[in-house]
């Protein structure tokens, strides 16, 4: 049963927007307008101090609308976007102020609230799923998980726990509090670092690669900074899902 | 003036080949049997051991013509292929295969052996590039260059003295003997490296990576061993080459 309550719907240039929210969460899924029968659906995780509203998100799920047929669900992180920030959320985000203004380390705050935030947002993304699941306009069997930084930080521990997820695209995180899950995930991966990422080191972001149990594993290092994740990367993700998640109708190989 | 003799043709599944030696440098052109207009080169080096008619030479020049109507070019590297061993190449490769049968170290002379092979062939593809681009079939602006292993060992050091190649695909290659022509390579780079390499180690391949001196360049790591690069980095390779050498046409971003 979709418990979740649909707040609004329209449609842009052949993708249906349908905002919703499911008890405290809100959500939007973006899906074809001709739609042609259950669509996979690929969840969508947002960076740190984002929404499901970032321009990142929104582009991303329009591509896969649009050039793999998915259908994509992205829902706001707890203390992110329009939801309500706990007394948790508000000391944390202080903390790393504070360290950013006195010109002391911020990441080891910034991974252990990430760590926080990841622990209440797996239990909401598996309620979500649980969800939409239920209708029989998504294909159950085949469901992606895309998200890079916090997405990460969800994403890896919600990858090692549900098993509907069978393929994911990772990247730019450290291995900190994500590294014991990512052991535990043996779907295929493809991971994305950014080789002159002046918040995420090398050295952390190629360990965290290497720590995937999966058989199959790709790593796209391209060079830039941080916010300088190459455009072609999209193009390549879609791909990567239409490989796993479409793989057994034979159209691609 | 070509002055590369043609020495058979013939039209297999859309693709022509034909054969020509350069003075004693045998070598393959495929291209479109559907031409229009001039086409981009794409040079295509082969591994240690091989020739230009190696299964992943031809595998991946058809690919080039068919996927990303590009012409490509093989040549038989020095000692390779239908070529005469040269009493250095006789005893290079006597020394490797003693080195083996002893279970001795075998890299460091391989690397040697390769660096001696990449200095005679560099002037050999620059010949071939001569006469090639003088025909008004080639598209002399745009041309790039592919080649793992001893493709790369050769690759490099043509691209850091050839301007005429804008785009290259490289891999699977230690520092060694390359490294000092990388920092001179300025042209958009994919380099390809395998995560479980039990040849080449990472920690070598990613230093090569590094050493490039291009503003954009992408690694490619995918799990498993030297001999299994996944067939997606081909699709990858061809979308590379589009990406670089068809931009003036703004076909593709």
């Amino acid at each position: 049963m979709f418990s979740a309550n649909i707040t609004s719907k329209s449609t842009s240039d052949g993708v249906v927007e349908r905002a919703f929210t499911l008890g405290e969460v809100p959500g939007v899924i973006w899906s074809p307008e001709a739609g042609s029968g259950r669509a996979p659906l690929v969840l969508v995780g947002h960076g740190a101090g984002t929404g499901l509203g970032a321009a990142g998100v929104v582009g991303r799920a329009r591509r896969l609308v649009l050039d793999g047929g998915f259908a994509v669900v992205a829902i706001d992180a707890p203390g992110h976007g329009d939801r309500q920030r706990t007394e948790t959320d508000e000391r944390e985000v202080a903390a790393v102020r504070r360290a950013l203004r006195a010109g002391e380390p911020a990441v080891p705050i910034m991974v252990r609230y990430i760590a926080d935030i990841a622990a209440r947002a797996v239990p909401e993304w598996r309620a979500v799923l649980d969800s939409l699941l239920a209708l029989p306009e998504f294909d159950g069997a085949q469901v992606g998980y895309f998200g890079l930084n916090m997405g990460t930080a969800i994403g890896v521990p919600l990858t090692a726990v549900d098993s509907r997820i069978t393929a994911a695209v990772f990247g730019q995180f450290w291995p900190g509090t994500v590294v014991e899950a990512a052991g535990r995930v043996t779907v295929p991966v493809e991971f994305l670092l950014q080789w002159d990422d002046e918040r995420v080191d090398r050295e952390s972001a190629l360990a965290l690669f290497d720590a995937f149990a999966s058989k199959e594993k790709s790593l796209h290092a391209n060079s830039g900074g941080h916010k300088e994740v190459p455009r072609f990367e999209t193009d390549s993700m879609v791909r990567f899902f239409t490989r796993h998640l479409r793989r057994p109708s034979g159209a691609e190989a």
